[in-house]
């Protein structure tokens, strides 16, 4: 008996590009299993053996944490272009477009995005309200076992939690201190 | 000509307590308006020469910036508990009565939560909209200008700002591009 | 058979100041407990049932998360004022013990840190490791079981682990993604 | 007289690949100049007008904020697994190669990952001391003047802060404040 386990990615698209993969279980059994895994794999990479059973799905875990990182990275990036006040009117598909070719912040997930903005520019037919699937969550509990700060996921994973909230108990709090203290008015419950 | 400047802190209730007063001058200067100071400070303190000029709104500003901090752990601590599915219905204004003696994070903030919760035990009359103004900004200014990582004072601001926000376009790119890698299905916009 | 739990607070000073005490019983094992329970506390408060068995650990886990969210709020003001090249040289301790009266932030915190730096102004004989109990851990973990931002507290912690660390991996690895990309120089390795 | 700003990315790599371009100015402006921006893009795009004079160096600006946000979730990524217990001593050049195809992190900052780990796998020569050359700073400013939140930024732009720091007085107060409340120990000052 052997064990393997074997994490992927690549989402809908591995289906036509292959499906990068990563593979824990032991050296023979790998060996073994080569021809099968290199069937599902690209065929120019994206397939490697990461340690002993269970560490596939441990990289694949903390892969979808830097994710969730990146992805973060360009929402806030586009979103301080969009709500600028100094250049209003900027053409957020237009940049992305541009920042594919040469630019060192080119990536997959760009491509994705000039895609997506280039059908609906405005995103206008999005609402603001982000999913999570748990690879962050427990990206971030395995960062917090082995004492490693991990800010950028942890923070990608609460802004999709208050995306999901909405007049939320802590603001509340906040602006009832703010009363208390400074006379500060509070706004009353939304009708 | 002598120059002085003084911060103050205590808000609304300065007029009753004194108000704690951070004072930025020569020192001769400051001893000869020590009477006057000590007047408007209360009578058992909170009154400090802090440094030349402008050193006094500096401090007060950095004051300022530690109050964000302080009420957004608050806020953040009420916000888990309240939301507790292990243990659900817990009484916030007891929690936060009995935490105002005996326990290390008694503070006069603390004082003011439990009054403000006792007469609006779910705040259900208070919209989580928090207002800023400015000294939260000018100390992480302060903190990128003398490259000083200063993480609280900046999301405690940050949190303010996404209270103002609905339905963002950061959130939006999120969903889209989820959608765009994974098939993951988005919301449309709220009607 | 009746169970109950009893979170506590106060540090060391809880023998002579008594103790906060944060219990989870049922209604009537805390009416059974109370002459005991009143003994440990303070003499005027600090006494709360917060709900069924278990509530009163988690409201004490929750206690320390916020107490951690309030240290680094203090730590990053410090920081700040003490790394100022606007005003260099200012007194910590001097500020600390204004902040005491009168000022919005005053706690029982700040009057610990007065007597701190009162004992030593520069921290000069301390080193800036600092250690967790895991109490902060776990809030944060159970915010991110009730799907709840937590930036302050998780912060907070985060702020600890890096205290511990030196010349870390990622840290290496922007350093050598900037060699790559922009040819910027890299320090080589301490000797 | 016409004005126009071109912001560019690529790094020391532009010269063989051609620069992205982000470029602010009149339309008829950049009609004129276009046979020259061409010669200086990638043949393949790499080539925006963003909008008014500044708009391209804003647009240059907020892509190095982004740059940041990706850098710093590979490097916590890649921290996290390095440092892993459970799997320890994995191979962190084999599996930055394989990420490179198929994956959805896949990106150039990740190519560039992949070859800099085949040169050095573990950074022994390199000192995590991490530089910065503004653009982050400003992007953060950019977005406190927007009141938009940009926590994965702001973070990066902090923990390069902190990989220059050692041993800090916000750290020192965090022990010493342990040291207060709890008795904790303290580690004394280094040798």
């Amino acid at each position: 008996m052997h064990y393997m386990d074997a994490g992927t990615s690549g989402g809908v698209w591995g289906l036509a590009n292959g499906y990068c993969l990563m593979v824990g279980c032991e050296e023979s059994t790998y060996e073994h299993c080569l021809p099968l895994l290199k069937d599902l794999a690209p065929d120019d990479g994206g397939l490697v053996r990461t340690g002993p059973e269970g560490s596939g799905h441990f990289v694949k875990m903390v892969h979808n944490g830097v994710e969730y990182g990146l992805m973060q990275s360009y929402a806030e990036g586009f979103e301080i272009m969009k709500l600028s006040k100094s250049f209003p009117g900027m053409d957020m598909q237009a940049i992305a477009e541009a920042w594919r070719t040469g630019s060192v912040v080119r990536s997959w997930l760009l491509d994705l995005i000039a895609d997506g903005l280039s059908r609906d520019p405005q995103l206008a037919g999005i609402r603001g309200f982000v999913e999570d699937t748990g690879e962050g969550r427990w990206t971030v509990e395995a960062a917090i076992e082995e004492s490693v700060p991990a800010p950028i996921i942890t923070h990608s994973l609460f802004a999709r939690f208050r995306s999901r909230m909405e007049d939320t108990f802590a603001d509340k709090m906040l602006a009832m201190m703010r009363n208390q203290f400074g006379g500060h008015a509070v706004q009353t419950e939304k009708k």
